[in-house]
């Protein structure tokens, strides 16, 4: 499963270049990984209430092109590795007009326990979710 | 007691009219005001572990000039009301070179409880420190 | 004509009382005034190219009730007056499946010459279509 | 030359999680750069004034700690490479009173012109000033 959603760019996401400032596609591909989980069936709320965290331990961002205010863009989302320890999702983001690649990104989560903040394992009640999902 | 604290403009504080935007100077009322009450000597975090919560239930702010990339502002925070069940305050941020007044603002919040989410009343731990710091 | 946008909350957005930051929302009255002028077939990347700005002079919020990580919130944008001189909107961010009000805000904003950085009025081309969108 | 500055966390730096939004880091970094140019003699507004962008083309960073609401971080940013053509930093943020590493980073940017937005190379003005901060 490779999930998309759009985003616009707002003002408030532009900085003095004229352009998106690079920070905020950190956040946008949280808006994908989110967006895939959903679709995967897993919402990070219920993870909470059952006391799990997902801090993310790795970021990389590749910046292509730039991003520029009221452009709607595509994140595309692409699962990597999912386990029950951690897990990986790459990124695309393209204008979604002219298809050009704006950004290329990373990420790695792994699982604490919210009360202990040790790492821990994800149950089978969401580890299967997600390996129906890289099918 | 009024407080005054600096924080350098950011490029990632600007948007693409190369000034900074509006909305962070909302932020930077929450710098103001924080370091009121650390003056006062309450931390948010001892409140927070005594389960106390203080949500914003208004703001507002008059945008008199632009501040920009580097500037170096002052926010002078002043308390308007101190009571057990809420902080007013108001807050004027200044270019610190030149003195210029580029934002007056305005917030109120009432104190509630982590569990209940109801209103509720501040101890007299923290209730005399702030009568303290109105005089 | 009044007009409405939802924005799902990210978890971003959300700080650590586990609610979103109230700063937030001064931004998202941005998605509601930029949908509303989009609809109106007025694009602010025109009037930038125009060489018009429109700084926000005044904004102001009441919050009633908090909104969480993953809420679908709703922006409804009313325009209180909408003269050569500057634009006023009134906004309510609602629950999209409750329809619980959680805050209600307002903003004005004046024209300005790129360069001169002075105040002016906007030309008819814009103004009959503003007008339009009163009625 | 390697430098260091600091930076006290704010409440609107937090997530739902109750600690720092990763994505915040991202924007330290530029708290770090922007003051290591400082530092060396360059600053942002006068590049930009010569007709100078500085876009960010890649970003990485490894999260080992995660950093909390009122911790005071110390951003250490050392110079990897700074070329004519390019800006290379690493960065390592700690708690400032535990010394306890949180984050480490890397960021690159290139040059480009503000008209034309192709890459271009810095001139012995700015590049002499980046070489003795090499030293």
């Amino acid at each position: 499963m490779v999930t998309a959603i759009t985003h616009r760019v707002n003002f408030f996401d532009t900085d003095a270049m004229a352009v998106v400032h690079h920070a905020n596609y950190i956040k946008w591909f949280e808006i994908g990984r989110v967006d895939f989980l959903r679709k995967a069936g897993i919402t990070l709320t219920e993870m909470m209430n059952d006391g799990y965290v997902f801090p993310i331990t790795n970021v990389s961002a590749q910046y292509i092109s730039s991003g520029q205010y009221d452009d709607v863009l595509l994140i595309r989302t692409t699962p990597v590795a999912l386990t029950k320890a951690k897990m990986e999702f790459s990124y695309e983001i393209f204008r979604d007009d002219t298809d050009a690649l704006l950004v290329k990104g990373y990420t790695q989560n792994v699982f604490t326990h919210k009360d202990s903040g040790k790492i821990t394992r994800l149950p089978d009640k969401y580890y299967i979710k997600l390996q129906q999902a890289l099918k």
